[in-house]
């Protein structure tokens, strides 16, 4: 059956959405018809000039209606903040487009925590309007959350579950060891923890998702974070951090269910920490072990699950949805 | 919000049927409503009884009217044989009935392969009737399938797919040490080779199942079985094998795309295997690597995945279904 590729809409052409246009290009269900961004110098220019390629015939459009305008579209490639309170204006008007939504947004990967009355608006709104929006990405959406669920569909029955996820920044964008506080000092860090500035977004949404898959209810999560101090001179691309000063940091998200931690997620983002990895251990039986030795590269992967939810998102039930109630996202070319 | 328990009938009661109605048991969310058998000695009898515990209030009927006639079900378990051609008039008569069917036959799980015809058959039969089909198990239907498959939804591109399974059969059912051989000579083992008795069943469904997820047309699939000589004497609870005899089998199943070998799967059962392990391999972007340096166990995990496909299968789209086609099968209590 040769089917009708996919007419997309790209919001947002940030490091994410850019790398989503690239890869959407090599895809042949995808067709990407048009594109937004909020930057007035992106407004007008050939998608291509902006991803750095060809010319696509797309011009970047100030907004939605705009981009509608020219070509009629079915999902919108939806990369802006990590934030619920932000999003939430940018999906209304998506889902009042009557466009699904596939979207990198971290809280959104599990908006019923921290965000529940915005959570059961897009809902209701998505359902009415007759589309599907969806959060989704590596970590939250995938290596912390949907795959340790995954897992547990050969478990008779599961009593808890830990994840360790250690990430070498230094392989990664400055972005990320920015974010993780690469070269503060440790009053520095300190400080913006308390104004909860520091520490990765979606670690306890990736807690209350895999909490919601088993059908485990939840006491309380806690969230601790602590900076990772350089033992000696650490040097990155970017950055060289004298003994004592930041490098990264540990974070510890953990679910309590019956008076117990059933759920501990543990994430260590630091430069050249030693022995990158994911390892998943499910308690239950059978007990699963799984490691991933060299850890999973998050930037292409997290542009990849994207792109690789939008043939799933087309055929989904209406709604705002979680990543565990579709199909998983396969590679498909 | 408190959901009725899905009404069940077990169809089938082997050690998979057996061990569904225990695990059935131990969920809120399922209530075993019927029980159908062949075996005269187990009908009329109550199911607890058949199982080896408290009396249930079931009884065990002979075929799925005298079941419904009793009390109606939305779903049937399914374990009989491994076998299209056998289990197509017991699903026939399922699907007519108007029953969502979880099944634990291994060619079910990919039955357009070897299958077509009937495949389609019961895939429109399905359709009409307003009810969902699924073959599903650990292997085939999870650990060398669906898994790999999950894992590329973080993948860019895909070039190929390799997934290794080491199981040691001395720690397992003696079922599954008779299947794989144990104590035959290797002329023996040949000679079944010959008869297409011996070997794995679902590993060719398994290569056909992720080419399909992946949306690979394949040029053919290989499957080459070795007989798995004892180096020495080698013993497991139920067998004593002398050196040179057969301890178990080596089984390679390889999907060609493109004149390339590129899903190849090794599956080696054998008494006392050394390192029994599961591992994963997909050489793409971002390339993929994973293990299980244990393996998991085959019986519980089988009896698993269809006691958690039951929650999924009643909000399932109608027809024969693949595992990649529903939402992943988490263990819910």
């Amino acid at each position: 059956v040769t089917k009708e590729p996919i007419p997309v809409i790209v919001y947002g052409l940030g490091a994410i959405g850019i790398g989503a246009v690239k890869l959407a290009l090599q895809k042949s269900y995808i067709k990407i018809v048009g594109a937004v961004d909020v930057d007035p110098s992106k407004q007008g220019k050939d998608l291509g000039d902006v991803i750095g390629g060809d010319r696509l015939g797309v011009t970047v459009q100030p907004n939605i209606q705009a981009a509608l305008a020219v070509a009629p579209a079915k999902v919108v490639l939806h990369t802006t903040t990590s934030f619920m309170e932000l999003v939430e204006p940018q999906l209304v008007e998506l889902i009042n487009a009557g466009l699904h939504v596939v979207s990198s947004t971290e809280e959104l990967s599990y908006p019923h925590l921290q965000s529940p009355a915005i959570a059961e608006r897009l809902d209701r709104l998505a359902i009415d309007k007759g589309v599907s929006v969806l959060g989704i990405g590596v970590n939250p959406g995938f290596l912390m959350d949907l795959l340790p669920l995954t897992l547990t569909g050969v478990c008779q029955s599961v009593e808890s579950v830990e994840v360790v996820r250690v990430v070498d920044t230094a392989k990664r964008r400055v972005q990320l060891q920015k974010k993780t506080g690469a070269n503060l000092s440790e009053a520095e860090f300190r400080g913006l923890m308390d104004t909860g500035r520091m520490g990765h977004i979606g670690l306890v949404e990736s807690v209350a998702l895999i909490a919601d898959g088993l059908g485990w209810p939840l006491e309380r999560i806690d969230d601790e974070v602590e900076p990772v101090l350089a033992k000696e001179l650490t040097t990155s691309e970017f950055f060289q951090v004298e003994a004592g000063r930041v490098v990264g940091l540990n974070q510890v998200a953990t679910g309590w269910s019956n008076g117990k931690p059933r759920i501990v997620l543990r994430l260590h983002m630091s430069l050249r920490a030693e022995n990158p990895c994911d390892r998943i251990r499910i308690e239950g039986t059978p007990p699963i072990y799984l490691e991933q030795p060299d850890g999973v590269a998050g930037d292409h992967a997290t542009v990849a699950i994207l792109i690789n939810s939008v043939h799933r998102i087309v055929e989904a039930k209406n709604g705002l949805l979680s990543p565990h109630d579709l199909p998983i996202p396969v590679c498909r070319s």
